[in-house]
């Protein structure tokens, strides 16, 4: 048997703590994976569960149709890959290294140049979701290349394709970070106010993971009014709001906890307010956050 | 049929936006409802649903052995309902209406002093949803007063009781109002950012409501840590989080839109590191939230 006939479906190279998962995960749905880290040791483990070990980049890379990267950042990346480029000809490569909006633009032209189809990714949930439906992938390139190898990527997750810029995979990364903050902020502080009256974090978070169904249901409904440029009141004025975020501030300060998180959502609503939106729906905070500098 | 046996399952005094949406939904659940309100006008709707008007407080609170309240304030309902405070007696008064604490336990003693149970509430989830079951409703209060009549306010949506200290609904209440400021804040944000790369909010929003679950799925983790004392760094260290943190900032700086949101979540990391915590897990920042004024 050639070498060329003992082709996998897929191909890891870096095999840190994701990259690991990201093969573990491939191997669970079936896949043939072949694996290649710098330091060879590192393949030993998913070798034993069943992994192709290649003894090169090269030979990983020939190995697979699909090339799947995950490294500390891209100059490593174009570090491992430059001397090998050649053989991604007709291959895909799917980057799931961090890094910014304009890397990716410049790797997806870089593969472009070595007749390389390209996704960027990022992985959003961190390493221990890896291959369950609410770990959630985004990539970004050719919608094309996506749906090619879309079943094979529905391995690692909730594998999500944003659009043809491969830059939206870094914009959305880094996007999504906030967001998981601000949750995570609020709950933090919350958790800290019930604290003050004697309630265990796991039952006051028992009840804060049924109420957010409710929250994320108003991000859509918010998101539609943003894209309108209007905001009715249904859920609230910013001007009520701003009166039931100084009760939340005063039951702060009572309860001895730290006001920071709360003074700031009270501050951008004063700051709708003072725009002209004491009237509208809470999400015309969006503009003065739009507006930044413009604004302060 | 003398007036005592046309008794309904349930009387809502107080007909504001909330008042109807609560009696709309003992209605739809097939509880015959009686309702009052001071503008007896603001029934008609109501009574053409199918509610039983009645026409003083104390036949609505006669009306029904279960007697929900919902007014602007504490006040108000002590105003309604001192005059006819007797006929409480035997009675289960629930008051949905929004206070502070120890406005609560102040109501639970007097309700008592009639001689009525007794369950402080409140509506989480805006009036859109009520009767659904991602609609939180949060009662605290004698646990036996609440299993005996959970079945009838589970027609308001998800009924969760939280303790049998009255005080506990309204603490609630402000601290998962924080909550949810904390996601839309992170969403706000978020939105704005993608903005600045021309992403559509919708478009956004489809993606972020798809990456909650996995940050639902951190708030129970976090809780058991902050109950634990103990932050583990599985989901990345403070350190890790405040680089990341620090990449957010200069992506919203270079997308011209605020850094208030990002900034308020440095902060917070970097005053967790120099706490002691920069290689503990991201949820140790609850710590320096806690500890107020004395950290400042």
């Amino acid at each position: 048997m050639s070498e060329n006939e003992q082709r996998s479906a897929v191909s890891v190279i870096g095999l840190g703590q994701m990259g690991t998962r990201l093969a573990q995960a491939f191997l669970a749905a079936g896949h043939a994976t072949a694996v290649w880290n710098r330091t060879a040791a590192k393949a030993d483990a998913l070798v034993a569960q069943g992994a192709v070990r290649a003894e090169t980049a090269e030979a990983a890379i020939t190995a697979s149709p699909l090339v799947v990267v995950c490294l500390p950042d891209y100059a490593t990346a174009l570090e491992l890959l430059g001397p090998v480029a050649t053989s991604l000809r007709g291959r895909t490569l799917v980057n799931l290294t961090s890094g910014t909006p304009e890397e990716a633009a410049r790797m997806a032209g870089w593969a472009a140049g070595h007749g390389a189809d390209y996704l960027d990714g990022a992985a959003m949930s961190g390493t221990r979701l890896v291959g369950r439906p609410e770990a959630l992938f985004v990539f970004s390139g050719s919608p094309e290349t996506f749906a090619a190898h879309r079943w094979v990527l529905a391995s690692l997750g909730n594998a999500t394709h944003l659009g043809a810029d491969p830059a939206l995979a870094p914009v959305y990364d880094t996007a999504l970070f906030g967001l998981a903050w601000g949750a995570l902020a609020g709950f933090y502080h919350s958790a800290a106010l019930v604290g003050a009256s004697g309630v265990d974090p796991s039952t006051f978070a028992a009840v804060a993971t049924g109420h957010m169904p409710f929250v994320v249901s108003l991000m859509a409904e918010h998101a539609r009014q943003i894209g309108d440029g209007r905001f009715p009141d249904d859920d609230g004025t910013v001007e009520v709001h701003a009166a039931a975020m100084r009760h939340l501030l005063d039951t702060s300060r009572a309860g001895g906890i730290g006001t920071d998180v709360p003074q700031l959502f009270s501050d951008l609503l004063d700051r709708a307010a003072t725009a002209g939106h004491a009237a509208s729906g809470i999400a015309s905070v969006i503009e003065t956050i739009a507006a930044g500098e413009r604004n302060a």
